[in-house]
């Protein structure tokens, strides 16, 4: 049995949604399972002094103009839908501290769906505790449990550890996947990924 | 018939070298032809602000490890010889010029392949005139021909030009593609390339 592809991800990005949506088809058609993996992209980003690539090349129009044209055109060629958010960049502080109660749960990969959906199709402010728990609860998941464990000091420190110790595994922003130790980063980097899975 | 790929590069890129070397199979898989279109990096870096990956992510270690593990693993997957070059960054200022010189003669890709390998596999001082005559005649090119359009005025404007009209045409680095009007930039976006192709 090959490992699963472990998908480190924060509801921020709009790279790690259009990956998101992509992954669960690429692991079954290598055989693979699919593990999520959150992480606080601002912890990450802090860790490596990185940035988002539309604050790292913010002076460069030509880049940025190029990189939204990718994202729209890789959801166009795909049949994903995508619009980019109106309140990007979105703190996903509390919808991340969700993620984390979700891990391992029935109900984590529809939480995860609910959730990159509400913000890359429907434009919500995920930001706001009450937005994130109308989605929730719109789409019949334990909202009790859930609205606890946004305030649960245990559940924020893991999302510290986790964020932490992704870094340490050489993560540096988001999508990253890994496939056995071999990482890949950037939602351009799924042929490869694919290329390496073929291989074994 | 669909308009050919035209490939934007410049000689001092590792990942143009790269997508140098997927790009003739890649074309021929779509049957679509496939132009050179030499460009100077340093004038389409200043004009856009941009900077190399290492260097715009010089403080970032976790990422420009992983840009250079994905250089090697790229190449290695795909049985293309490859190693970092000693002088990087190379100063590809006259091999570019002969690389404008080649356009359109018979002998174009037979130069621009002996160059890239002899930095990219063979680690050659590439931006030392001798060298680069060096490489011209051990791979049986017009050596005298191109020595006097290394020096010539009008060929080193052409270069000016040839790189100012890849900036107006929205590129800010190499390798860049472009399929009629879709611009993908870098080498992990050749899937992405590729499936613009198979829709045509």
């Amino acid at each position: 049995m090959t490992q699963p592809i472990g998908f480190m991800y924060d509801f921020s990005s709009p790279n790690a949604y259009l990956a998101h949506k992509v992954l669960p088809d690429l692991a079954e058609r290598h055989g693979v399972a699919l593990t999520y993996n959150p992480v606080l992209l601002s912890i990450v980003f802090k860790a490596t002094h990185n940035q988002s690539p539309f604050q790292a090349f913010s002076e460069n129009r030509q880049k940025t103009a190029y990189l939204t044209h990718d994202l729209h055109r890789f959801a166009r060629r795909r049949g994903i839908s995508f619009h980019m958010s109106p309140h990007f960049p979105p703190n996903t502080k509390f919808a991340m501290r969700g993620a984390v109660f979700a891990q391992g749960k029935p109900w984590e990969v529809k939480y995860i769906d609910a959730v990159f959906d509400a913000i890359w199709v429907h434009g919500q402010k995920i930001d706001d505790v009450n937005v994130l728990m109308d989605v929730v609860r719109e789409n019949d998941l334990p909202a009790r449990k859930i609205r606890e464990a946004l305030g649960d000091a245990e559940i924020k420190q893991q999302l510290k550890d986790q964020s932490k110790a992704a870094v340490r595994s050489g993560v540096f922003g988001v999508p990253t996947m890994f496939a056995g130790p071999e990482m890949f980063f950037g939602k351009n980097s799924l042929a490869n990924l694919e290329l390496e899975l073929s291989r074994t």
